[in-house]
Parts: structure tokens; C-alpha cells; sequence
């Protein structure tokens, strides 16, 4: 049984250590560095204890990481520091799947549009595939560098795609209402983090087409259906630590009945993928600890919007999960390896 | 000061037991009877150990209300239940408020609709208030009977209405996005209200226009905007006690500003609503345990939706804070009294 | 490799759902029949959506479970009705782990003192082996039947067994301090574990020597000790779903690091005992959803009580997963298998 | 009625906070200015959204307090800056109560002993009076410098001190297992308060006599009993906004019967105090957002220890509904003034 060498950059924030604990119980993946900037010097199960026996790594410079030889990098670090961490490791012919934001936008101008900067290198955007393996499984299997899709934008392009991809869809407005627990807004430091201030609130933020993530969300929704398509999007923090649900509401030439058929044969197959009925909404509960996307749709009544709705775990099938999908598909292990228990 | 004698039936629910908490404070209120099917011959304070030496009254069975001198009567029995045991009172005079809903539409037929039998006292439907103030307080003053409304419908009816009552505002869709905390769904036991079953969990319910809300909400809407008005209705429960956030997108014939303009006008002066800059946007936190309804308008650009986010305490503006409110202006009592600390 | 066939009874209450997603992923085991008396004909994963494709098998009656081939069956059935259901499969000579309080008892008197009646089938408590791996695995590899220990029993004895079993040990007054998530009390619908009542909350309930654990933590003290031992144990209600704490305050003559090196000792090479520094304090995020019971000592400065604190996942190493490690052990499978990932 | 001028310094804590809008609805008081190192300039409700229309003073910076002309002032800076910032104030005679840890000790090497530095002014310590109100009430009247007491302290002193100042009480170890919510760490960043860290966890920390409260607890409890008296404290940090319950465990020369008549009597008469029956266990719903502390006491069968079960909620009667309460005796004030409702 192969068994291939990976490193994971930025492992001490919430995606990093979802990813390491998956990774060292991979059975065809060794752990041979995690770095850390702000830990640097300590064990991995210092800093967190519930890894004690797991993964006892030294938490390693950044730096360091290029002189271990690896077969796979993937990168947690933030969007920016990303993409330059990364260029060594690509021009090495390494394989990275990277979790930050750096090369999910085809054009340089989104990327400057949402993130405020240029991109330092925009040559690498050709080649890097979107990291949805429902989507671009082909794609993935022959990539050298995967961009790991937003937790947000997978809970809503995965039930929209199936629909946009088919020639005689025709959509007007689309919403997505979503609510995500607080480590999407990861583990570093902030008043809107702390837990009094999260516990028994309940709050929209960055609404009005103003959050980063709609850059991704309107490229792949507008190549899937192959026209210019802009969303409202409305992220909203829960009081819990995990969990994405979107309700999405969509005015759209098709019933709810022939939405949900649409999607149960697109994803028909899919290991992580499980379409609802109905009457038996997705919800956090089901989805969590899990690399599962729950969807239904309903709605669509009277001239009422159809609404999807759509449940994922944002540290697994919304990142470090599909992380871990994309390198079984990369190294042409089995697509749900490590994934399932 | 005068000093009216109130009963309170179904008091050992949860908008029944803040409701008596609110009464016991209130300077000009002598609390004479609390009824309780489950709990009758307990002292309230046995039920509810934080009302300790603040409400100790001996629970009575429902029934034994009747003899008792009232001015005022509330009750916070189910639908269906309320109706029935509210006639009576309303017969001999005492002024009523009803929690329930069964007061609420003005239609039969609309009730028999949401909720699945004949009104059984259809000739009260229209002597009844909706109790909303700031939209019928002259209306309240003088009522003998009032319908306090439900708590989603006051959070969404409060930002729309003062749009919709405008001869020039014209409306396409409308969707509620509503959020609310577990007391919400009743002191009852339910596995949906079961603490394992709730806590770290999110998730819709009763979408696709189910909800029986829906009723008084396109009711109150059509009346504003003097048309036929639908909307689509989405609750979701929230892992918090109490609270309800309603997000909800509408196209509309203005701009987001113009919005905030028109309700900051509408709302100039009322002591219970504050009108937010859209950078501020409002949250369960800074309304709980207040009789606050905070909202604010946003979105609107490219062509997207305008966003209206509304915020309230379910159990006081959404139910018991309202129908003291109610109380202070059908008596001629200063309307922020017992309301405000 | 060897397979082999499996049922539960009471698969729907929490820890069923556990040991049955457990097993479900165990390589060694095949899920023969799931019973509830409730849920009798639905699939187990239309009760439990997250097991979608994950076991879907139909939950029978429990009377059924007598009709099918089974090498080991599990009981999750509550106290008092488990050995009445248990008692054919034990003359049939299936392995039988029985998660209930029925046998873990020795003495007929105890059982009738703590559970009220007398016990339906003494004459089977003798040959029941209290299930607790890390003292009892040679006793637990010949069994036919396991008596798995209770959740705050085995936070209460993985501390304090080591030290009582050394002749030279003398023990005063011992104070367990003990905390629970919700998930302990079951999956049955009471106020007390009603959303509303326990989220923001935190109470101590059945203080004072009440509480029915505390027949088998004395009897199993006492055994280690070979001297009568009763000690004080106060169970209080966390607003978590999972998860216990107990904190330990013993008059004992020896110091906290001695204690320390006494349990690193006695637990050197077990797979699911982690012997924690006194900086670094066993909590609940570090043992939920594993199989592993943390604990450290500390205090006893001073003249002070040495202080033992202990963390486990009640549904894990607390019942399902401690009651798969007594399959594991019973069956001659490797003792991790299935509860490590 | 006399109105009082009243400054609040460090108002942008959770005690500050808390106070501030004690203060702002209390009948006799006049809020003259709010200060904040890190909010200056700000309005308290630009702050605190919730405070709108309620506080809306502009924050000034704490050296500009002294410019204003106050009658009483109240510290709810941290240790060490708090005793700096008050003297000058204590100096021109105007009433002080400090909520701060700075004039809780007699002894100046206690303060070393605990806060690691000298106390700054030591001279000051004498004349402070520790400000729990049912124990020191006439001294409370008179004093120019109340300190108010930590709420852990608050909790574990109330049920003691009646005991122990009885001559014929004798005491042996005293365990208090306290338990507290998050908003006692503060309202400054750190991981221990990141919501994802604290929710669904639950830990102890500084257990073993290592924590500053200790100093307090220890001399008052000593000075009750007149006799050196030294506890354990064990805090644990509960995933709940605010409230602490302290389970005491105390060997004692009486039963728990008695020790309830004891503070039964003891208290008689406090408005704010309950003593409940031990079937009726304390718990923090009782007594969040109000100014009680709740206890029982039970145990004590069979040579076990007797067990105190204290509520209170921590911003209350543990910080500022316990400051209110010293200024309405320092001022002549109805003592439940502002704090009832």
C-alpha cells in the first residue's frame, strides 16, 4: 500500500487541526511536518491536548517546511500569505491543495476586487483547479494544485450547480441565507469570537454583497451556467462551534419536485453527497463529524421562490474534509479513504 | 394611582410565567388570580423558583377565574383553547388581551385554514384589535378585546408595514428568513425542544408558506399595502432560549436608504423600536430582555433585493412585553410603564 | 477475518445510536438486528437521519431479536426491563454486554436498596463481570456476560482504583464532584432536560448519597480497597450534550505526585487512559467523541485533600465505547479496533 | 428625592457594564461620566448597542473623571490600576466603591502574597470595608471605601459565615467546588474565552489553592470563625454566559438540618437572600439577572460531609447588583433601590 508524505502549513487554527487529525489516521498518509508560526517549537498535541498519542509532531517554522520531502503540501494559512508560502512548493513539482482563498478566482481582477490587493501570482491561477470534487473530479485527479472551496461556497454551489448546468434552466433572483458556527471565523483573537459575546446572540454580518466568498460563489454559478449570475448573500454567525446550513431561495423555471429530481440523479453515486425529501429537512445535527452535503428542495408554491436547503460541517466537507478528498484523488487512493467511520 | 386587578390563565407557560413577572413589577397592577391546568393548588413561585417572593400566588384551576374581580384578563392558553375559555370575560365586560391566536384573523375562513377547524366565536373576530401599537394604538386604547400578535409576525410585520402603507411603494416578492430561540415552541415536551436534540444543532422548519403564522402575516401586509400581499416564510430554530432575528429580502421600488428613511420617520418617537444604521446591524443581543424591536435596512445594489433585518425578544416584544404594553394604553397608563429598566 | 453477528436492544436512546454507529464501523462486526419498542419498523436511520447509508437496517421488536442468529448481543434497554430481555440469549449461550445498572451489583441487597426491587435473576450476578478493561480484562475475556459500569461510576474509579488497590494506601472522607452533559439523562422527554430549563442553566441534582450510581462506585471501591468504602458523590447537570468531569477530593495518606506516578504506572501502556500533568488539566473538549478517560492529581498542599480530576465521553468510555472495548476483549479482536480514528 | 452624582471607571467590562445600566435606571442616581482607556470617545451606547436610548454618555478618558463633580465613584478597573486610579478621589472625600480585588485584604502581605506585588497603599486597607452587605451592613452605612467582594467569594462566604460565627461551631476541611460562567474571565481577549474553546467544554482551572480569591475568602472566613481557616477552592469555568453555584463540602459539628435553621435565621429578613429546602436545590436559573444568592444546605448522613449548595449570578449579587446594593446604604437609600424589579 502506497503511502505518501504530506506537510500542512498553518496547522494549529481550526481548518489545520481538523486536517492533521484526518491525515494521521489516513492509512496511506504520513505525517511528516506541521508548521506553525505563533507555535512554533511545541508538540501538535501540546498545543491540543485531544491529540495526545495522535500526532505528537514538533510544530515546525514555516520556513522549514521546504526542506522535508514531501509528496503533498496542504496550506491553512491565511489568504495572501497563502499563495507566496506556496510558490516554492509548486515550482518543486509538489502537489499542494490549499485551503485559503488565494487561487479559487480565475481572474486577477475578482481576486483584487474581493481581497483588496494584487494577487502576487496570477500566472498560477490557470492552472489551480476549484477543489470540488462533484464538480471537477476529472479535473482534480490531474491537478498539481488544488484551491480548497470556501466552506460557505460549497453549502451553495452544491445544490445550485446540477440545476445551472442544464441548458434549458432559467434562473432570476437567487438568495443565499446562510449561518455558520464560529470556527469558520477561525481561532485567532476577536471580540466577535468571544464567548459571551457569541452565546445566546444570534447575528447577520457582512450582508448586502459585501462578504469575500461571493467572488467564488458568482464564478463557479456563472460557468456553470454559462452566463453572468450575481447572488445576494447573507452570512449570518450561529451559536455553536460547527455546522453550515444555506437557505437558498431561488426564482427558477423548474418546480421543487424537478429540482430535487435534478440534483438525486446528478449526485446519484456520490459517496457524500445525500439528497432529502422534502419533508425531512437537512440540519446541522445530521451533518456534523461528517464529509457529508445534505440537500432538499421545497417551496416553489403560488408563485413563491423555490427554496434549497443545505447542511455541510465547514471544517469537514467545507474544508479540511474536501481537502482530504481531493488528495485521495490526486494520488489515486480510494475517493472516500479516512473520510468514513 | 389607580390599580387594576388582573388574572392571567395558562400562566405557567412560558410567556405566561414573563408575563406575570412583568405584571408583579408593575406599579399600577394587582395580580388577583393565575391560572394552570397542570399545576393548579401550586404556588407560582413552586413552579418558577426565581419568582420566589416575587410572585407567590396559589395557581387556580382555569375555571375558578371566572369568580374572581377582574379588570383585565390575559390569556396565554394554546389556540383553540383560549377562544373558548375567553368569552365568558369577554361577555361580562372585562377587557381581554389574548396571546394565542385566536383573535388575530379577521377571516373565518382564513382560520379555518391555518388552523384546521371552525373559529368557534366568528362574531368576536371583528370587535378584536390586532395588538400591535405602534400601528393600531388608537385602535387598543379602546378596545375591549385584543389579538397580541405572534412574535414572528411582529418581527416582520414592524419593518414592512410602514413601506408597505405608502400609496407609491410597490412590492414583488417577499421572504422572511426568520430565526427564533426554543421558547418559542412551548414549555411542552417535544423531542424538537429536547436539549440534546437542539444544543450545537440549526435547522428550518415549516417551509414552503406551512406556517400557521402566515396567516396573520399576509393578513396585517395586504391590509398595510391594500392588495393581495404573500410572502414566503421560513423559520428556523435557534440553539438560544429566546430571541428572534427575521432577514428578509423584498424587491421593492426604493433604495435600501430610502427605506431607513421611511421607517426612521415612521418609528420617530415610539419608545420601542430603534431604527439602526445598516453598519450596525441588529442582533439578539441587544434586545434580549428588553421590549426593543431594533432593525435596520440594507442591500438593494445591482439590482439584488433589499435586505431588512429585524431583531426582538420573543417572549416580550414578540408575546408577553407587547401585551403589557397593550394593557398600559387600553387602561391610560403611561404606555412604557413596568416596560423599561 | 473473522465476523461476527451482532444485535441491540434499545437501539434509539443515546447510547444505542452510539454503540450502533460504532459497530456499524467496526470491520469485524455485522449489524444482525437493531430492536425499539418505540420505533419498531422504521429504519434506524429514518429515526437517526446522520446514519444515512451508515446502517439503514429496520429496527424490530424486541421479542423478534430471539428469532436471529447472534454471536453477542448489547442491551441498551433502561434498568429493571434489561434482564428480564437478556436472560434467554444468556441460556442460549450468547455473549451478552448489558449496558443497563442489572448486573453490576453484586449483592441482591444492593440491588434492591438502590433500585427499589428485587433483582429479577440473582442467581446471574455472580458470573457477571463488571466491564471495566483496565481492571477487569481477564475476567472480561472469559465472560458471557459483561456488565458494562455506568458513566459516573467509571470516571469515579479510573482515578482512584490504582491507589486503593495498594495495601499501603489509607483513604479518609472521598468527595466526588461530579458533571454531566444532558445526553446521560437519556433520550426521554422530562422538563429537566427540556431545552429551554437546561441551556444557561447548571444545577446539582440527587446530592447527599441519593443518587443510584453510587451502590456500584462503593462496591467497587471497597473491593480494591478490601475495606467498606462509601463516599460522597454529587452529580450536577452541564448545559452540554456530552461529556463528564469529576472532581475528586481525597483524605489520602500520600501526595498528589505520588498519586500521579501511582495511576501513570498502573496505566502505562493502556490505549485509552491518558495520564495528564497538574499544568495541563484533563477538560471535556480533549475526550469527546473518543474512547479515552484523561486525569491528573493535583493539591494536597497543606493538609488540603489531594484533588483527582477525571474527563470522559459519557457515551464513549462512559458506555458505548467501553461496551465495544468488553466485545473487542471477549472476542479475541484487537482491543482498539473500531474506537480509534 | 436626592439624586446622587455618580462616575463609573472602566465601564466597557462586563461589570462596568452591568453597573452602568443598574445605574441608569435607578431612581436616585444621575450618571455624570463613564471612562474607558480603550473606548474613549466613543458613546457607552455605541459600545453596548443594546444600551441605546438608555446610556448614551460619551466616554471620557479616566483622568478627565477627576474634573467632575461626583458623590460617589465606582472602580471596576482591574487590580493594580484600580487602587492608583481611586486615591486621589478617596483624597478629596468622595465615597468609593471599588470593585476591584485592590482593598479586599487587612493584611498587606496578603496582597503581596496573592497579586504578586505590594499594595500600593497600603494605608487605605484599614478604613476599606469589605462590602457584603448582610455582614457588614452598619460599617457599610459609615464607609467612605467599600471594597465589594469577588463573586466566588460572595458565593462561599454567604452560606459559611453564619455557621462559623457561631462560638460553638467547630469546622474541619472545607471543600468549595465553584463552578462559573464565562463573563467572570472578562471582557478581554483570550483563548480561554473563544467561543469555540468554551462551548461544549468544560474544565477546571487554578485548582489546588493556587487561586487570588483565596485570600479573600480565607481571611473573612477566618474572621467569622476566629481561628485561622483555610479552604480548597477548585473553579471550573462552565460554557454559560454568567451565574456561579458553589457546591461546599464542609465536616462540621452540626447536621444539615441544623446548619439550614442556622441561616434561615441568619438571614430572616434579607431581601436578598433565599433559603431554600434541600429538595429544592439551587441552580443558576433562579437567580440570573437578579441580586439574589439562593442556598440550601444537605448531606451530612453517615459521616459524609455537609453540603452547601449556593446560586448567584456572578455580575449580580457577585459584582455590581452587590456595589448597587453598598451605594444605596452609603447614600441612605432604600437598600433593594434599582435592584428589584
Amino acid at each position: 500500500m502506497e503511502v505518501i508524505n504530506v506537510g500542512i502549513l498553518g496547522a494549529t487554527g481550526y481548518a489545520g487541526r481538523e486536517l492533521t487529525r484526518l491525515l494521521a489516521f489516513h492509512p496511506q498518509v504520513k505525517i511528516k511536518a506541521v508548521s506553525s508560526q505563533s507555535y512554533e517549537g511545541q508538540a501538535f498535541s501540546a498545543v491540543f491536548p485531544e491529540m495526545l498519542d495522535i500526532c505528537d509532531n514538533i510544530l515546525t517554522a514555516p520556513q522549514e517546511m521546504q526542506t522535508i520531502d514531501l509528496d503533498c503540501l496542504f496550506s491553512c494559512l491565511p489568504h495572501g500569505e497563502s499563495a507566496k508560502a506556496l510558490i516554492p512548493f509548486l515550482e518543486k513539482g509538489i502537489k499542494v491543495i490549499d485551503l485559503s482563498a488565494d487561487f479559487r478566482l480565475k481572474a486577477p481582477a475578482e481576486y483584487k476586487k474581493w481581497y483588496g490587493t494584487e494577487h502576487p501570482y496570477p500566472g498560477y491561477l490557470d492552472t489551480a483547479v476549484f477543489g470540488l470534487p462533484e464538480h471537477y473530479r476529472k479535473q482534480i485527479k490531474d491537478a498539481h494544485l488544488v484551491a480548497n472551496p470556501g466552506c460557505y461556497a460549497t453549502s451553495i454551489l452544491m445544490p445550485l450547480l446540477p440545476l445551472l448546468k442544464l441548458a434549458d434552466t432559467a434562473v432570476g433572483t437567487i438568495i443565499a441565507d446562510s449561518k455558520s458556527g464560529v470556527s469558520g471565523a477561525g481561532r485567532s483573537l476577536k471580540l466577535t469570537s468571544h464567548f459571551v459575546e457569541v452565546n445566546d446572540n444570534f447575528s447577520a454580518y457582512s450582508i448586502g454583497r459585501r462578504h469575500r466568498h461571493l467572488g467564488e460563489i458568482d464564478q463557479e454559478l456563472s460557468a456553470a451556467y454559462q452566463r453572468q449570475c450575481h447572488i445576494t448573500f447573507s452570512p449570518h454567525l450561529l451559536p455553536v462551534n460547527r455546522g453550515i446550513l444555506s437557505t437558498i431561495y431561488l426564482s427558477v423555471n423548474r418546480t421543487a419536485p424537478q429540482c430535487l429530481e435534478i440534483v438525486k440523479k446528478a449526485y446519484a453515486g456520490e459517496p457524500f453527497v445525500r439528497v432529502r425529501e422534502p419533508g425531512d429537512l437537512p440540519n446541522l445535527r445530521d451533518v456534523l463529524h461528517t464529509n457529508f452535503c445534505d440537500m432538499t428542495f421545497t417551496g416553489g408554491i403560488d408563485g413563491q421562490p423555490v427554496i434549497a436547503v443545505a447542511a455541510l460541517d465547514n471544517l469537514l466537507k467545507g474544508a479540511s474534509g474536501q481537502a482530504l478528498q481531493n488528495m485521495n484523488l490526486m494520488f489515486g487512493f480510494k475517493e472516500t479513504c479516512g473520510l468514513v467511520r
